[in-house]
């Protein structure tokens, strides 16, 4: 099971990372009228909260005594730097595909932790051809973004040390790509205190409400990349392993977030709570401040919100 | 003594603020060969370590029970908004003199929290004047903003917070004004470790070293506003009353930092430790990261650094 998974998995990560700080704002607090919690992911190692997926899925690699030279996947970004950082923690060889027009600073960040780097096409069916010829060549075993259950629970460490941290909590906001991030917390947090009630907030164009309401996969034709200011979530469909976790415990009524919405709450957060927020870091942030969240049952009192990533270009800010 | 009044000052703002966290950076130890340790006072109440002063004094003020209206101070940015916030905490009526040039941004922080804006010239005369006619005429007790024993014991307590969060200490890197918060530190420090040694950051143009080496203060005329991208700590001459307590207690070699190394020092700790800080915040940040600490005794090995402030205007960055 999923949840005994994210418990092994915490004790597993805690010999590498310790928990991330949450904060409070008596702004914020002001302005929602509720008891607002950020889990801050964003100082998280490596600046986001992949390593957690990505420490869990090596470290089990090495429990389980796989025949395998290393690890590899394909990122542009968060993922990438976090499997480079767990693979140097734990002792194992990593080498990450990255689109060949990706920005050099996200590469750079790769190669601090050690990765080697590889590159392709940027288009989805280079990056998993590459990433497969690489890894079936070099015997690298496979470490994807969000669509492993290893991954998921490593993601769903968040949700335990948040039912720990935060006193009877109501409900969390967690931003949804992929769907790792939100399965893995929903299950730990479902499994701890089962009336928690966990919201996705998604970008624009993503329309995962409508396939939470039928209970089906919605989506049609090949994935779409979104167009969102939110560059580390344009995942339009949620993964095939994410799926089933997400419409089962995930409530039907999502917060979806325009850019603008978006831009101004990476504002509010780094001057206000003075964390640096990256565009898919603040998106919860905006959840919590729009007109939605103040129509929701005020008998939601303690609110968590996932802060999940801080990594940003600061030469190049969205407004 | 001071030490004293720094002890009875953690106990009095403790019922108002809790202790700030203090972060690491597996990054800034491997660049300076170090383990450095940040106090997050940009995370404090109000953004800066200002409102720690300010409540000792009011607080003190209530249990000496002076016969007074409220409080007062001139101030265009932390010292002001830290008063105001402090005053209303506490319940007690505040004034804040501003030059009619304060950027709008800094009087809504002032009236956020409830104080009465009293506008004046933008001179240091002005200012002083406009304070000592509204103090008279109102019946309110000045508050300075650093050469005043109650508000050094307050801005103090960071120094013991700090001695009991940080293993094994052995210095401490602080930026300096007027001299408030590196007395009120130093103090605190010396009484509790008093082999830590306490280093004094500067922007360019103080000249803080041709003091403490001299032993006298060696600034000649009027104190001068200094020209400085930490506009936070534009003060010249270190104050009368925290002086001596400088000269004494800080280590004679001043790190001078230029505007262009607070300016990486700031994109630095926004990128890598997702920390919003100001420019005066950052200062001691490029102190740790400079040459001169490079070339500073290696068996000072756990070096702490008061990160002061957060406080920006997010739409214009000095970069």
């Amino acid at each position: 099971m999923l949840f005994d998974r994210i418990l092994s998995a915490s004790k597993r990560v805690a010999n590498y990372i310790g928990p991330t700080p949450v904060f409070t704002s008596g702004t914020v607090d002001k302005l929602t009228g509720r008891n607002v919690f950020f889990k801050a992911e964003n100082l998280q190692k490596t600046g986001s909260f992949k390593i957690r997926g990505a420490l869990n899925a090596i470290i089990l690699l090495k429990e389980n005594k796989v025949q395998t030279n290393g690890v590899v996947t394909h990122s542009t970004g968060n993922h990438g730097s976090g499997l480079a950082c767990a693979a140097q923690m734990v002792g194992v060889p990593c080498t990450v595909v990255v689109p060949h027009t990706t920005a050099s600073v996200k590469i750079d960040a790769i190669r601090w932790y050690g990765a080697d780097v590889v590159f392709c096409e940027p288009t989805q069916q280079s990056r998993k051809e590459t990433c497969e010829r690489v890894s079936t060549e070099q015997n690298l075993s496979f470490v994807p973004a969000y669509d492993d259950y290893d991954v998921m629970a490593g993601q769903g460490t968040i949700g335990v040390e948040m039912c720990e941290q935060i006193p009877d909590l109501d409900a969390v906001l967690v931003m949804t790509s992929g769907g790792g991030l939100i399965a893995g917390i929903a299950t730990a947090i479902k499994g701890i205190k089962p009336n928690v009630k966990v919201y996705a907030v998604e970008p624009e164009g993503k329309d995962l409400q409508r396939s939470l309401e039928s209970g089906e996969r919605m989506w049609v034709g090949p994935p779409r990349t979104l167009d969102t200011v939110a560059d580390a979530t344009p995942t339009q469909q949620v993964g095939q392993l994410t799926w089933p976790i997400v419409r089962d415990l995930v409530e039907k009524q999502v917060f979806t977030v325009k850019d603008d919405e978006i831009i101004s709450a990476m504002k509010f957060t780094w001057t206000r709570l003075k964390l640096v927020v990256e565009a898919a870091g603040a998106a919860p942030v905006a959840a919590v401040l729009s007109e939605q969240m103040r129509a929701l049952d005020p008998s939601l009192k303690n609110v968590g919100v996932v802060l999940c990533g801080g990594n940003v270009n600061i030469d190049r800010l969205p407004w």
